[in-house]
């Protein structure tokens, strides 16, 4: 009998664990605790009623093609409503340049996989979305992260760093980022810093990929130029935009899509083949629906009205109960559904964890969004999902959390 | 700009194309053409209004959950339906050994991303499923492939071979059958074979990987233990058993599941989380209805009887149309949606796929269903989608087309 199976493995996946929070969220279970840890959207902006009835037609009209194979690209008709909904974002792309994806994480998935051979370079923000981390890591990569600064990455020392990297004949197969309302921190890149992203990508001809799932979740300021559109403006094709419906509409139906160069949306295709064959064809006739038959524009703006309400009520009860001279720090997002505080550098948040569960709250402990070297003294903020009286609440219960600490 | 893309590709993907027949496909469109080619099962066997029902009280009962994130695993409910349906097939497992996959196709990707690294060898049959070559391909194993006999796979040519690859200091990872009415040949592995077949992984200890997506199609002949059960109750642990509900339900909702040893078990879920996190619940929640709500013994009684005769007008039309001159061959499966033709040495069925499409008929070139050195003179026929009419006429177009190749 096969006892030895770890041997058996790749050596890709034998040290590979996925997220490590799982374990953390296994403890969520009490309903007192008030969990600002997930990333999930709120239940209240579920289109159900719509849902419901975009299901009836789908199964009424089609249900022999949707319990049937599909293509492996995705259905014409919601590579047509994409490419569509993207012209409203000054993105003009073509078939060729679509793939459907069963949802962002499997995005990012596909990324990696065309891309990465073990020990090539990712270059990302410190700190980044962890889902790109772990599905990057499947290929072993190494990662180089760039601190993040207000305003977004730190373009003088991404140049610096990749001089650096190049002098010593090091491969850097591209770079990752969020620049829309980044998970974890919140942050936006600014226009002229995704100008110059797109520089640092021409002169040393490095691939970006763009990560924006919170694009339309914006609830102050204008909206940026996505670093996809502006490649197009400048006539090139150094981007390759990841997106998914998981935030605008819902997680549970698993669709999103990338966007890029025929010939890379091609490989990716053919991996997805491999990989999966087809999404399925409901879950894309859903989002189909969802975007040509369910009032889009009203359902964005009626989104950005409720997460900026709690937005609202969690940056308020912030400033209440972390006065300045506990030393705390925390980001003010235009959009997204996260925020990022700083801690003074001794606590550990990884510890805190288990204090803040004993007062009924709790948060992702920062060091996950680190690709390397993580930084011990963040908290992720989900203030998405709880209620608005939930936030405050939380807010409070880990205002004397952290002051345990600060004693 | 980047024009290059193809360089920057990793190892493993820069020359993987998926399946080779794609392309051929695309010349299916003419309706006059009437195709065995593909491997769907009929519309006829789809339990549409079920799914219409089980959708109602699924989107009535569970929206809010449908529509968030969902276990990695699997939903609760769709583990327990799955371990009560396998107690039918005398396999006895625990939450632990299952991990909800979304399709056949995705739980071979698990399997060959879990196993192989570049030049570890996979063993298989000759010819066998071409999706499992697709999938292991993103791997670059070698494979290894003995030629199948009618009782299925030639287990004294795997002793040998295995033997001169262990003294040549090879790596065999696993061995990779379908032993029930395998696509594409039609074969079923006789009970003495496996018992076999399991004396050599366990005298080699090399896993075995048990796809049986057909299995409870059975027309003829008794139901022959599976490989995995024969295991349990030899008291072993190597094999892997994967499954899809494409066949028995419909392809198009995107269900399956992988069994085998908790780690191993625990291993792949890791890599279905960086993968694509979760499959969807509503296409769990479906499936959880097809095993509990739908009457599955009936359903699968009238699969039987259907794709039953569907078979017997093919075998009775290819006894009249290729008469023993011809020197055609052809398998008599006991039951899934496959059989093999055998054409004379000197036909290149890759060539007479053309000459059958002006024929208005097709199938597909039996090349793609041998991992190496691929044999020029066969067809894979599906009888499961054409109408028993159609079949019958397209035996008789394929007769045609194959005598004008032999005059």
């Amino acid at each position: 009998m096969i006892t030895n199976w770890l041997e058996r493995y790749s050596d890709n996946s034998r040290d590979y664990g996925g997220y490590s929070i799982g374990k953390l969220f296994a403890l969520l279970n009490d309903p007192e605790i008030i969990s600002l840890a997930g990333g999930l959207p709120s239940p209240d902006m579920f289109l159900k009623e719509e849902m419901r009835a975009a299901s009836r037609k789908i199964l009424q009209n089609n249900i022999e093609k949707v319990m049937q194979y599909s293509p492996i690209k995705g259905e014409n008709t919601l590579l047509a409503a994409i490419i569509d909904f993207l012209k409203n974002d000054n993105v003009f792309i073509k078939e060729e340049n679509l793939v459907v994806t069963s949802s962002g994480q499997h995005g990012l998935d596909l990324t990696g996989r065309l891309f990465l051979n073990q020990d090539d370079i990712v270059m990302l923000d410190r700190p980044t979305f962890a889902g790109a981390i772990v599905a990057f890591q499947m290929q072993r990569p190494k990662f180089v992260g760039i601190d993040i600064e207000d305003d977004g990455s730190n373009i003088d020392e991404y140049r610096k760093k990749i001089k650096e990297l190049l002098s010593r004949n090091k491969r850097i197969k591209f770079i990752y980022v969020v620049p829309d309302f980044q998970n974890p921190s919140g942050i936006t890149m600014s226009l002229e810093k995704r100008e110059k992203l797109l520089d640092l990508s021409y002169e040393f001809e490095i691939p970006i990929i763009e990560d924006s799932p919170y694009r339309d979740l914006r609830y102050y300021g204008e909206t940026i130029p996505s670093i996809f559109s502006l490649d197009q403006k400048r006539g090139g094709q150094n981007v390759i935009g990841l997106f998914t419906f998981s935030k605008l509409f819902c997680p549970g139906i698993r669709v999103g899509f990338n966007i890029g160069p025929a010939e890379v949306i091609e490989k990716m295709t053919n991996l997805k083949e491999g990989n999966v064959l087809n999404t399925p064809k409901y879950n894309q006739d859903m989002c189909t629906a969802f975007l040509t038959e369910m009032n889009l524009e009203n359902h964005i703006v009626k989104c950005r009205n409720y997460y900026r309400e709690k937005l609202n009520v969690f940056l308020k009860t912030m400033e209440e109960y972390f006065p300045p001279e506990m030393g705390v720090k925390w980001t003010k997002p235009e959009g997204g559904l996260f925020l990022w505080v700083t801690l003074p550098k001794h606590i550990d948040t990884h510890e805190l964890f288990y204090d803040a569960i004993k007062y009924k709250v709790a948060f992702v402990p920062g060091d996950v969004f680190f690709a390397e070297n993580p930084a011990k003294n963040h908290m992720r903020i989900n203030f998405s999902f709880a209620s608005k009286e939930q936030l405050a609440e939380a807010v409070k219960r880990l205002s004397k959390c952290v002051k345990d600490k600060l004693l």
